[in-house]
């Protein structure tokens, strides 16, 4: 995956303390609202609330965290407070214990000198906790719980979550219920109509679905990832090169959230590696994940042969005791296959692929990573650290699509998902790239058989390649497409891909590009009440009611800007009508007209008129489920 | 169709004039050329030559007409050179004659005041040319050649445009060949190698494509719209409400083709109508096409109730002489299906078809424009102008979309248009508009059989209703799909939709999204040489050829003023590194140890190695042929 910077540095800490104060605005006629759980009773589900002007309340899942509720008191030099600590102590089966000790080294080679880097660590010092880990003999990931038959908050929490609050959504659900044509296609995924936490449960016990929650990230506001819950999206932040302050970091993940991320993957390299990592993990709502090769790599200075499996090792233990979510494991680059990318176009493009290519080639002998595999899922269950299972041989453009390295590959992925399922580690595999859109269906398919309906994580994919400043929106189409299929989460992609490091506007551009393509997906799949806040702006457009579709959009400001723009004013706001068409004749209005028509003599008379046609239709709608053909569900 | 008005007025005729300078600049790296006809010697048929700097010469499609060229001596005040005009009076079937007098309604009745409107006029002087119509009794049609054998020069130029430079292209095609993975899913549609201009004949013949060229457009180069050719995208225009200048309204077209609109429809309304089409029509290389209704409304006073069959008939012919490639007609909104919209959530979204159900419903009759179609088709024979059918039933929302009034329109549309066909005029079918991804292929589906084949236009579709803002990505995603599936043409949404009017950098983003749109279906569907061009961009992109990466984008420019924000140093451009992983680790170098790798010893070992995978691979890939399951075709 790319590791992007996601701003330009800005000058001071000031500046992004005030940053961070403006990103803290809730979203417009928004408020924040909890539910409540039923079984565990102390759970605060977050939803946002969206009043309209005309009384309705539309609730939406809402991943920005504390930071949008102007009552959460928020100090990023202490972090989050917790909001599972209780419910993982609770259990009974985790023990505080004295961690491993930080070495210098884990901030990288190439870190500030010693008084700098003690300088940062003191700035987060209030961050670093003493770590969990599962008592001798135990197992703490949700997988072994769920397979237990225990349904635990994270879960109950999961179940509220993915539901929402329903009752706005009453007349798009009878619509759905009473016309087959507003159906979705799930394309074989079984979405129920509310989500139990029972289903959850049975989901994560049959490695449908994970929950990403380390034990020592209690911070987290449990989601879950896979193909019969929400289609959910990932954004990449990383250190900048010249860190300025905590501040700085946290604003990155913040505006990520902020615009919809489910997840954010901190791919730092380089300098304070360990330190940054504190300061995010103690300040995010969402599931962190990270490529711990790439730190293990700058410990070793970069030269990939010097990898050793116990430098990989102690790496995963610091990252685990800090509370990453998840991590992505290229355990799928086996020796054996590398010689198959040797006549691609554009060979290995994956770092965490190249650089255990690499290693094996130098070595000549088969990755640690692979050869270890059972090792790492120890660590794994004694934090509860999800796998994600990296695709270090995907294709990097559409002529290197669904070769036989990236397929050999992933049949390698199904195995050692099973490996880690003996363990109970959570899993998910990560899928390409660049496929063609007429090549996108072979991946989902393959991917669910071979990896038994593991969760799949897909970077877009990319459908074709000659778009470059706009591969957010060359990746969108793919990334639709293969969402609607079944793949649970999609990992955004930015307009500077494959050019340079985004910035804020970037970060920004690839998560709504992503927001789109999940709900296309979700729509498409008839996720229950994703197409309800379509409906509610639709109905928002007919009414005239410029705020309410503004508010009820991806990007309510740049709605309103754009609206702005044509028609300042603040009584356009309410006008009956648009820029389009102006004031004088406006198709909408018109159907208003239509209504009254159909509503008094006119229906009569259209009707006898719509004899003939009506003969016509009945041909023409012959076996109705042929305008309908659903396509192939996989 | 929206009715864009694509820039915000600037100050003066000096700065568009400036503007419009700046726009002939050829693309970087870029020359024209021109393809000599075989058939027809006098042919010079457009390519862009994109030189790299490995000595490669990469020749794509060029909608950019003379403006990119430096050769061109273009004065808009005179209009383009006539690249048809031989061809048309050569084939002895048509006259020159006074043509119908101007009347000052033509310019709207908010026309400005005589002098001012005299003014225009008189910039516009030169552009006024005498009408040319079919002799009495002769149909002047490209349909109409077609189907008595005869491959006219436009259909020879098609044939070359649509192949292209091919030699450049030898590398893929032989991927292609060699490599069943690599082939396109055609859906159904019958691409051949080599376009021949028999081809094209055939393809106009039987109505699965049009080549819209009025005969008083002399100054088109000549394209074609149909499921078996390249996907074609449209851009709208409109005057602004402060027409400034000739040059104003040129440029916005300039822009547009600039970018790579295939077709722009000018959907002015308002004054200065019929003196600002004579503008833009007279200096387009690309095929114009409008909604006469617009027109016809304006000389009314804007009451639709006030509209009749001589006021339409008059303005089809005014426009007709003009030099319209196609028209726009909502023929299929019939008086019996209006009542079916209802109970929609949104109900007609269409102003033509808005237009149309309300002159119905005020005189309880059916529809002049159904009524009279065999009037319009002599007209349109006359001209060889296109139809382009009207969905003015179209749905506004993905809850009305596929329903009932949706396909009865389109029913209809399809019973015209084999009357239409009856007098060999050339036509295509306009389709939604909005529609979740699930039930985009049913749109196409019943297209396909419903209207034989005839070239289906469609505006997005959108998938999603929460994105404004975006609605060029909601949309784009849509229109890749329903364009592999089998539409011809994609009439572009920009980020403004729904919102306000889009500007210049507006226009723009619409275009660019809608040429990922069709490009991603070009490769999909499998079009010849489509993916050439993505090959040579990713050849670049592995051998850091960082120049020709951009020049072969879609928009170079902003691909590199995206790396200069990163690496801004002119040494950077042929650093065999990038921004995301820095100088020290990359992982493109590590595919050339990867080739060693293979090509010496690794590879017996590797091979052994691979003993035990290449059995799993054996079972994994047994009837390999299921993991690339085409999608159903249509």
């Amino acid at each position: 995956m790319n590791a992007p910077d996601p701003h330009t540095p800005l000058a001071s800490a000031e500046k992004f303390a005030e940053l961070l104060a403006r990103t803290r605005e809730p979203f417009p006629a928004s408020r924040k609202a909890y539910i409540p759980g039923q079984l565990h009773t102390d759970l605060r589900v977050p939803v946002r609330d969206i009043a309209l002007t005309n009384g309705e309340l539309v609730s939406v899942y809402d991943t920005s965290g504390p930071y949008t509720d102007p009552n959460a008191v928020i100090d990023v030099r202490q972090g989050l407070a917790s909001v599972r600590g209780g419910w993982i102590t609770g259990r009974g089966d985790v023990e505080h214990y004295e961690g491993r000790a930080p070495v210098a080294l884990d901030d990288g080679q190439k870190s500030e000198d010693a008084t700098r880097l003690a300088q940062l660590r003191a700035e987060a010092a209030a961050l670093q906790r003493q770590p969990l880990r599962a008592k001798a003999g135990a197992n703490v990931t949700q997988m072994h719980y769920a397979k237990k038959g225990i349904i635990t908050p994270e879960m109950e929490y999961v179940a509220i979550r993915e539901n929402g609050k329903r009752e706005w959504m009453a007349q798009y659900m009878a619509d759905a219920g009473r016309e087959k044509r507003l159906m979705g296609n799930p394309m074989g995924a079984s979405i129920p109509r509310i989500i139990t936490p029972e289903f959850v449960r049975d989901e994560v016990a049959r490695g449908r679905a994970i929950i990403p929650a380390n034990i020592n990230h209690p911070e987290v506001e449990p989601m879950a990832i896979g193909r019969n819950f929400l289609v959910k999206i990932n954004a990449n932040i990383g250190n900048s090169a010249v860190t300025s302050s905590i501040e700085e970091e946290v604003e990155k993940l913040v505006w990520a959230i902020r615009w919809g991320a489910d997840n954010v993957m901190d791919l730092s390299t380089g300098k304070n590696i360990h330190t940054t990592r504190d300061w995010i993990v103690r300040n995010s709502p969402v599931p962190i994940g990270t490529v711990p090769i790439y730190q293990a790599l700058e410990k070793v200075g970069g030269v990939a042969e010097d990898l050793t499996w116990e430098i990989f090792r102690d790496t995963l233990i610091e990252q685990a005791e800090q509370g990453v979510d998840y991590f992505t494991i290229h355990a799928g680059v086996r020796l054996a296959y590398i010689h198959l990318t040797a006549q691609r176009r554009t060979g290995i493009v994956s770092r965490g692929g190249s650089i255990m290519a690499k290693w094996c080639m130098a070595h000549h002998r088969e990755s640690f990573l692979y050869e270890h595999f059972e090792d790492i899922c120890d660590i794994m269950k004694a934090y509860d650290v999800s796998f994600s299972l990296g695709d270090g041989l995907r294709p990097g453009c559409a002529s290197d699509a669904n070769d036989e390295a990236q397929f050999a590959e992933l049949h390698t992925l199904g195995e050692l998902t099973q490996v880690a399922w003996k363990h109970d580690v959570q899993t998910m595999i990560e899928g390409p790239g660049h496929v063609p859109m007429h090549m996108i269906q072979a991946n989902m398919t393959e991917q669910l058989k071979t990896c038994h309906e593991a969760p799949f994580y897909t970077l877009g994919p990319l459908t074709i390649d000659i778009a470059p400043g706009y591969d957010h929106i060359a990746s969108a189409i793919g990334a639709a497409m293969i969402g609607w299929m079944g793949t649970a989460m999609l990992c955004y992609v930015t307009p500077k891909e494959h050019l340079g490091l985004p910035d804020r506007d970037d970060v920004k551009q690839g998560i709504i590009a992503y927001k789109i393509a999940a709900h296309a997906a979700d729509v498409a799949k008839g996720h229950p009440g994703a197409r309800s806040r379509d409906d509610a702006l639709s109905q928002a457009r007919f009414d005239f009611r410029w705020q309410d579709q503004f508010n009820l959009g991806l990007d309510p400001e740049t709605a309103k800007e754009y609206h702005d723009e044509t028609l300042p004013k603040d009584s356009a706001k309410v006008a009956h009508f648009c820029s389009m068409c102006g004031p004088k004749f406006c198709s909408m209005k018109i159907t208003q007209e239509v209504r009254d028509f159909a509503a008094q003599k006119g229906v009569a008379e259209a009707e006898a008129l719509a004899q003939g046609m009506q003969a016509k239709a009945a041909e023409f709608q012959q076996g109705g489920g042929e305008l309908y053909i659903p396509l192939k569900p996989v």
